[in-house]
């Protein structure tokens, strides 16, 4: 029983994949990147660090403007990630091999997140199970889970090295002459996976 | 980290509970009655064959009453059980030990769900963690994973002796003189679990 789990390197991304682990799966990391930043790099040393099999997938350059032109259109980056969101579990569920998706997004999540009739939607168009480990989590579970489980660094999302592709998006903006700032919220903590607290 | 669980012995509130112990907690499963029927002892039968420690806890009959005259005026269930449902999770949170409660709902489910302001107010009124291993979970994934830990019995809720509060809540219904024929859905099938399917 594989499964393809979306990857950041961070640690809700990491607990969804443990989760997934122990529930008798086995789990492929897939990490999306659209080749502007080698920032997947950081997925990759989470992903070996904790064990898994990891692969980048690459998408098309044209999904990252067009989320970058929403952003800008929009001044807030919501819109823009949930695009690039749903591209890229599009993506991983159109492999010819995959049978399940997964990723770490959270009950308290705004965004990125599919409503159910957009993941019914995701299931029956590529003939895939979605399944997300940490919907049935609120804040207080999933931080007494990663807690016990992973060495994590938090920091504020423009100082993180990160394989999120946020990171793409804000640099796409700035070279556009955009300045992230203005679209991001200003304080906005992002968290990276280092490690197993213990084995 | 000890959870309570609310269980009715089907397939749904089990792998649910299997889910949690795979996540490092301690489950006790805690099944609902109103005293009007003995049939939580199914649900007993299944905790004791799958190794859980179970306990009783009975709800006040008002709370029955209120739901079977819900359903009289609505001409269906959905409403009732809903109600009896948040019942039970409020009557668990409000223990004073409990931390952590939890049930077996699913994406898929329309009732009983509890929306993600109910989610949040339940955690708030009664300050714990409400944890639902299966609602990131589609009919694929719970069915692989049901069909590979546990034997199943499924029948049609009318035949089957279960510790669901819907056959209470039916038997109210009789003793009002109503049949839950005219007010259930013609078939609607429910599971019991026997036990491992291996260990």
């Amino acid at each position: 029983m594989k499964v393809y789990h979306l990857y950041s390197g961070g640690k809700d991304s990491s607990l969804a994949a443990w989760i997934l682990t122990r529930l008798g799966y086995e789990v492929r990391l897939v990490t999306v990147s659209f080749g502007l930043l080698d920032n997947w790099r950081y997925a990759r040393e989470a992903a070996q660090t904790l064990g898994f099999e990891h692969e980048v997938l690459y998408l098309p350059r044209g999904v990252l403007e067009k989320a970058a032109e929403m952003a800008i259109k929009d001044g807030h980056p919501n819109n823009a990630i949930q695009f690039i969101h749903e591209k890229a579990l599009e993506a991983i569920a159109s492999m010819p091999e995959v049978e399940r998706v997964s990723d770490g997004t959270r009950r308290d999540d705004r965004v990125p997140f599919l409503d159910l009739p957009k993941a019914r939607s995701l299931e029956d168009r590529f003939g895939v199970a979605y399944i997300r480990p940490l919907l049935g989590l609120g804040y207080k579970t999933i931080r007494e889970l990663t807690e016990g489980l992973f060495v994590v660094e938090i920091r504020e999302s423009e100082e993180l090295q990160k394989a999120d592709y946020e990171v793409e998006l804000r640099h796409m903006l700035r070279e556009k002459g955009i300045d992230p700032l203005e679209i991001f919220p200003k304080r906005h903590y992002q968290s990276r996976v280092l490690g197993w607290r213990e084995k």
